[in-house]
């Protein structure tokens, strides 16, 4: 086992995204954490980074001279993990593709279509892997939806219905001490996108990888119901995908009662899938005029497709960090084929775990919604962002 | 107890809704049905009598000549249910209103606004009642949920989610021996709406009965997915509503999985709520920063405004019918509140039960959805229609 | 159509399962009721009955008379509902039965086991038809389940896991002014079981019911939890069955949060089924190594035997008063086919409907529950009682 | 941070539980695993070894050499985890704790009470630490469910259900190529108890722990239903506590369509609670008189006394693997705490982690529901035992 060399940026005291991360990359045991620039308070990024148990000379506070060191490094990092605010994924990830290291990046891609658009063509150009972390995708019974619908087990699809709503920032959260409320309805460092960007990007994307489809247009209504909220707080959407498919999404960070809600429906011609995240080991599907069956995680009705996405027989519950893990293994797979030879887009082609094409995806739609609500909902045709 | 004599028009063999509006009628023990013109074909109306214990005499062909006979009878009926197809729901309605009988009418209200703007002049010009049977706003959760939002439980409202899939237009039913999907599909006598007049204006209905709030616009999207049909069987919609509340509806007959699966959900800055026609002896409510609390019917929070509209304590489930009933005993105590001497306005006035307005609004929101549809989606001013 | 006419002792004001009697006589049309001994005090009686709408020379005060006199009108009621309090079953049973009047009785049987085998003797030797309320295997979903088994769906059966909990006796209630708790927690109303009769007959007798087999032995373990309560409020059962089956039963009236939480599980070596009474339109059905199945009442994977039992369509929920209804229809179906000239003989083997044989079961599990606890939980056999 | 070195028996290649142990040990970063005895058959032990990374001078195929030469590395193991069938817990556990090694052992704690009972005496005599894996108390709402307990939210206790049914035993698997079916129904590698030793125990330990009552005495009826089955598949067991509380118990192997569902309720004089492991991010709380509240992991509801044991916020889902990850994670502060000079006494009184006298009472309940059923039901007192 040779285990990858991980490094970090963002992640330090006090932030969500990080930690789950650094948790996602032990489960499988790929990965040794060695490196970081986890604060770009210097204090900061050192006390976090010796928690974390890296050698003092690993811990940086200016992420390109991390790129630059660890690039030399004979031991120096394989790949790192993006977890700070939207606004700085892009130069990060710019930093460490051009220095030759792989990057796994937390969603959205970037704080600007433009930000993403470059991104994408440094990326196209990079000879290291750009990751995405939509990880919703990566728990078993979503990629077994995703199987079921390729196969056919729904017929001809007709309507996605899919949602995520959250209730953390119905009341004004930013104006008190919570970090993370601060910068997600900051617009200097989510961009222009709250809700929509935060969590509206993450249904929509697992409604494509679900359906396989893309999206043609959208027509949006968003709203920030939060006095003084600069950022939506509320998300409704219809959108039409390929194929006749129509579908609807709301999310929203104001419906009390609702933690972390992020559910899918669809519905074909010949059967319909329900999944909901905060129930993940169960798949609901109704073949048409037969009973609703329950499919299980590693249970009965579960598919070999799914197999190697799951630890524990049915009946264990696996969860977020497993599903996040999923892709960090799924990173790792793709980085030691590489390393073994491969070549990198015939490994891209046979793997589902979101890259810069998904990220681009999810920036064209924020702006899609953003134009559709700003023409008081429009039909915007994705093709012409 | 003195029963009032009810009188019914359609509902002959094979019908759906006649025999629940029968059983309705009879839980509370409010109505004696003793005349009716159960079907237009005059042996099939006869033997649906007969069958149903009516005299012989009672048994008509023509609702006109019953209306008439029965207006002129010492023991006529005093009121009359129409369980007809849409289309003839006006002229059955006015046949009656202007004899002088009250009217218990299914919906939606009638299969054209002109009829619908009609009746309604018609019967705010009459004497007796004319009340709908959107009867799942007589749940006696549905109706705790409207107090609880009244009295500001939820604080002030921002979003409603309502939806209402079924799945047994999935196929062309209408194309086999089922009458139910031949007339829905039917626009002569449906009229322009199929799941959108259906079972759409229930949802939304139910969102304006326990919100409290008239709608102000509607953004719609409207398919029929199934190859021939002539009218919707799947239904997108973006509401605005008063104060700045926003909304959407999903209705479909075309989502295997779902048999009738009228669901709301509501939201305000204090807290949310959750309803589920299937489960309708349970209400979800969920003040902000507490745990979500299970309201049960009869039960723990159950509250005294709903507790005439049950029969047996908690943990029995009351469900369809008894919802019906409720609608069924409230007209019957406001016909016999009138026989007593109060006026009519005054009953209706503090009476939950649907009436013509409720029935003009539907209609209303069916023209906009129609014309926001064929409009590619744009919005709709409810008060332009 | 002709309704049966239907006469009640006891059920006056006040009372709990009286109405329920009522209104399940009227759901279907089968009934009318024209008399009534409503009450043992006069005044009650005939306030209570007037208020049905009896005429006044049928509202009675004495079942004695009242059985008397009904035997010999020319009217008179074919079948009377017993809804008093336990120990009055016997006599009241006794008296109509011997005036050659059917009776509907509820459960259990008698508050004696000598009053059910003496009852059981007179039944037998009498024409009219003797019923007992064990409502709650007539919901259509306990019947399929009933179909299913004994079509062999499970295999070879081999644990029965049913439990019945309530929370209403968690506090010593019968020391307030609650009428219901009074005299089922009195031992000379209710007889020597309190819980255990009041509720743990129903769970004994839903497992008999859905499984066909006969219990042959009981280990029990009986709890009065509430000071000074005189019988018991929590029954803890292990039971063994025909055929090898095992199976536990609880049942308790101190269990906080359950409202009416009767369920029941079956096991064999092919498959599952589970049921819940507060969530009566579905069942679990689980083939050993395939998904659970989500089996809906009148919805896809229903049966035809069960199709009589229902009224609307999949997902609109029926309950507890239709479940009742049921059993009123089967009885009225028996009493009108032995008017027909049928053997009562014939007419009770084919139907599923709870008879004396049924009460005089329940009330020997209840005298070898009571017998086994007494003996620190020893096995008894149930044909040693 | 200091991670602790761990070994490991038992745990190669096809194994299930070992792999559940190492990836618990790596969630939360406090364990290096660096020795392992993982199989007793010398090229498998290595080739699993190899596998996950061990150098190969640490790979032993003898589970005394490696306590002997790990006792004296410098660099040698902290901790071993057993995690081999259970009859080899006892030599294995014996020669760590007498080689100065602290252990973590899966349950039970051995195959025979006599050695339990030696264990016991040894662990007592021995420096360092004992700890047992009944995991499921380290979910985080199972330790919440203890506090509330114990802080009278539930009042007196009076009533304990807790079941833990599976199903993948129903046919004989053990004649298959099943590994984990052929020893855990081998009583010469698991001792006495099939079914009970292995689930049972889990659902005795819960009830205990949570209800922080000892046991008194129980009442057994073990089966064993696949023929030619030489070990108990199902168990029914009554139970009497401390302070007049009772419960029931079940667990099965037979029980079509359960997967692993272990469930606990308890109740007492001021409310209940309700916790299922296959949905562990949810307690259902049950205050006598007031709604259930839906309480969830570090959501609404959820408390300080539990916070070290999540690492998402609300409605990101944690199961199985992170509610072993606390077992583990106490098991490193116990002896981080233990190397920094505290009383290993002082230690374990303020930890929940399970420990020897744990592993002993579970043994007690083994052998007093083996000795109940043998001799048909009798209660037998745990003292006696």
């Amino acid at each position: 086992m040779n285990r990858l060399k991980l490094g970090m940026v963002g992640g330090g005291e006090g932030a969500f995204i990080g930690a789950v991360h650094r948790i996602a990359s032990r489960i499988d045991d790929q990965f040794d954490l060695v490196a970081g620039a986890l604060s770009s308070t210097t204090e900061k990024s050192i006390r976090s980074g010796l928690a974390l148990g890296l050698e003092k000379e690993r811990i940086y506070t200016d992420f390109k001279e991390m790129a630059a060191k660890e690039a030399t490094r004979s031991d120096g990092i394989d790949v790192v993990a993006i977890v700070t605010p939207n606004h700085m994924h892009y130069p990060v990830a710019k930093a460490f593709l051009e220095a030759g290291i792989s990057v796994i990046c937390d969603k959205p891609l970037t704080s600007s279509l433009e930000d993403a658009l470059e991104l994408k063509r440094i990326a196209d150009n990079s000879e290291p892997f750009f990751f995405l972390t939509h990880n919703y995708t990566a728990y078993p019974l979503a990629r077994q939806a995703r199987n079921m619908v390729e196969k056919g087990s729904l017929g001809q699809l007709r309507v996605i219905q899919v949602e995520y709503p959250q209730d953390w920032l119905t009341t004004d959260a930013e104006h008190s001490e919570n970090k993370q409320a601060q910068w997600r309805t900051d617009p200097t460092r989510s961009g222009p996108a709250g809700c929509l960007g935060d969590i509206g990007t993450h249904a929509y994307n697992l409604a494509c990888f679900i359906s396989g489809l893309s999206l043609k247009a959208v027509s949006a209504d968003l709203t920030a119901f939060v006095d003084g909220r600069e950022l939506d707080d509320n998300v409704h959407a219809m959108m039409r995908f390929d194929q006749g498919v129509k579908g609807m999404l709301w999310s929203s960070q104001v419906a009390p009662g609702n933690e972390n809600g992020l559910r899918i429906r669809l519905f074909g011609d010949k059967g319909g899938l329900e999944w909901r995240q905060e129930d993940p080991n169960r798949l609901l599907f109704s073949p048409l005029g037969e009973p609703t069956q329950i499919l299980t995680r590693a249970g009965n009705g579960y598919q070999s497709t799914a197999e190697h996405l799951t630890r524990t027989p049915g009946g264990h519950p696996e969860g977020y960090l497993e599903g996040f893990a999923n892709l960090y293994t799924e990173a790792a797979r793709c980085i030691q084929r590489y390393k073994e030879g491969e070549q990198k887009l015939d490994i891209l082609e046979g793997s589902l775990i979101p890259n810069i094409d998904t990220g681009l995806d999810g920036m064209k739609f924020i702006s899609a919604v953003i134009l559709s609500s700003q023409q008081n909902g429009q039909w915007v045709d994705i093709e012409e962002i």
